[in-house]
């Protein structure tokens, strides 16, 4: 319960993360008393050691050049440089280093993003299944939260959906590809409908809609899938994107968001979005990311062993009996639970020391969703309790 | 210019800033272009080497000692054990480790702390000479900005003007001692007595006004002054902390809120702290940061020194004819300038290699803010110059 004077907005967000709260909260009471060989099934976390080429970056990021080491720092031009880099080999396209803002994650950079854009009254749109704090995010910067489903079959993109759901206050909609949780990753034909009808209302209501182009799953793509940026399809487009998932640190907070070169209003919008970063509190990374991220932009997790864990926990899954699809991207599996709640078969899973977050905290009830960035150990534990808290229910 | 279409807290907060935003800018491009023998008193900023027992420290924490070392962190137990025997050792008062939350410096946490506070309609008190982000960060957290002098002879808080500026809308009023820019420390008299207004204004208006207690400059106190935190005065205290002062490192960012134990619905505003921490961006210290924090913890700049430095540079201001104050805590004085326009006289000893921050910008007007973290070099240097820009007025 929050405090009776809360602000309205913050009562709002609140509520919208009630499900997401409580399982956080469940989850660490989970870890409190997990037995020696639990299976952390739940959230993008690491279950094994770090990267070696990261804690060598950051132990020689620590040693410092001069005075100005660790110093206030603000979207510094050599880490500019470095994503700049990054972006056109994503994108093939020419982002102005002004354009660039280095944040704490990508959680930090909506924060910024949604800081800037919304007002109160503005309604922003995301997609479901869909990352569990967008809603809460969306009304504590003010505005409303609309939520539009996905295809419930193929998971892509329902463009007339959308379109019912654009008023005259949308400000802007949410697309996360590869998506978390369903891993779908939208083919340039879904970008291009989407592109042409945010165009269109976008005319119609006279002001701007801008793509929010959450990209952090962008480089866990599998079977040598392409990924294009939503951000290549449509002008007004702000990518985000953080290094927690390709690095699978996701405690050391660092990523970034960048204004597409062809956005309306350009030079304005980089005001709006530097002005915002100040006032969110110096909502910039830190000196320590900053001076590292050279090093670590090109270092990611073992993309191959995260497939062949995918491989393995979708057959085993299916072995068992549970009806499961094949991601092309994103950390995540999503097994339809053999009873309709979710919560309390993640309970049942949770007794026996398996891990897992319901689905209907993302949109996606009578389903869990579990990560592959669970060890081998962990997947070859867990699968004979998935097959029998199966037969319990059936 | 913003663009047209960003929200109108983010208009009116941008208008807030704009002459801390200019002098940004414009401190920028002096560094761009600055002599190989520039004299930088604008910021806070460290001008030597980082302390070492802060590259130590921070060297052990890189190294992992678990797959969990880099994975998401919340407010940790160990970092949180370590805050609260700061504050026992500070305060003489036990708070509770669940009620002190690990952010991203000060700043961090009072965005968190306003984003918890504030909603629209909502008036916040600050007292000027100020910081220059106050009038900002309310004005973007969604309430109203009011700003009270504080005396401007003594600097102290001026009791009859704050009760004047109290209204029903009141929620908060941030105190920052040692002040920042004046270094005044408020006596417990002073306290005293603005616990007794907020609390007669609080039953008069019938809900509780916060006060948020900036104690970044708390460490920082010249002569062996004494430092009581404003937080053993009224119970519906917030305390803010950040580490970037005394470890003169404030680009790694690491601070804290610590939510008075004597605090009217105590475990509700937890819930509303710890909600807006996730709904702000993940707003957590990084792990590396809280690995680091027990070590560092301990450590502090050289305070001799810094009261050498300030000496100096005090007579030999007052020995060129600048009128000048000693301060008692924080790192800066505020000569008066020679003519009346601060801006145009900061530009005047810029275009000289000597770099400081114009009393307009923080409610001083025909002041300069000038920062003793300067180097010995650059006091010795800037003082001749600041002699004949003096003459050259006069």
């Amino acid at each position: 319960m929050l405090a009776a004077n809360a602000p309205a907005r913050l009562v709002r967000a609140h509520n919208g993360i009630l499900p997401s709260a409580r399982f956080l909260a469940q989850y660490d009471s989970w870890l409190a008393q997990a037995p020696e060989d639990y299976c952390d099934l739940a959230l993008g976390n690491p279950q094994s050691m770090p990267l070696a080429g990261f804690v060598d970056a950051l132990t020689k990021a620590v040693t410092p050049k001069d005075k100005n080491w660790f110093a206030y720092k603000k979207n510094e031009p050599y880490s500019r440089d470095v994503i700049q880099a990054d972006l056109r080999n994503v994108t093939g396209r020419h982002f102005d280093p002004e354009d660039i803002f280095l944040t704490n994650g990508a959680t930090g950079a909506l924060m910024v993003t949604l800081n800037s854009l919304v007002g109160a009254g503005d309604e922003v749109i995301y997609i479901s299944p869909h990352w569990f704090f967008y809603e809460g995010m969306i009304l504590n910067s003010g505005g409303t939260a609309v939520c539009v489903k996905a295809n419930p079959e193929s998971f892509n993109l329902d463009i007339d959906a959308i379109e019912r759901a654009i008023t005259m206050q949308t400000r802007a909609i949410i697309v996360n590809s590869p998506n978390n949780p369903t891993g779908r990753i939208y083919t340039p034909e879904q970008m291009k409908a989407l592109s042409a009808l945010l165009q269109a209302s976008s005319r119609k209501f006279g002001r701007p809609i801008h793509l929010i182009s959450d990209e952090a799953y962008r480089t866990i793509i599998y079977d040598g899938g392409e990924f294009e940026s939503p951000s290549n399809f449509y002008a007004n487009s702000i990518v985000i994107y953080t290094y927690g998932k390709t690095l699978l640190t996701p405690g050391q907070r660092i990523g970034y968001i960048a204004l597409s070169p062809e956005m309306d209003e350009l030079a304005a919008m980089r005001e709006v979005i530097s002005t915002s970063q100040m006032l969110c509190g110096w909502a910039v990374s830190s000196a320590l990311m900053q001076h590292s991220l050279g090093a670590i932009q090109s270092l990611s997790l073992d993309l191959h062993h995260l497939q062949e864990k995918r491989d393995r926990f979708v057959a085993g899954l299916r072995d068992c009996g549970y009806k499961t699809h094949t991601p092309e991207g994103a950390f995540y599996l999503t097994p339809k639970t053999p009873m309709a709640d979710d919560v309390a078969f993640a309970e049942r899973l949770a007794t026996r020391g398996v891990f897992c977050l319901p689905g209907s905290v993302v949109g996606m009830p009578g389903h869990l969703r579990v990560s592959v960035t669970a060890s081998d150990e962990m997947i070859e534990r867990a699968l004979p309790i998935f097959a029998e808290e199966n037969n319990r229910c059936c």
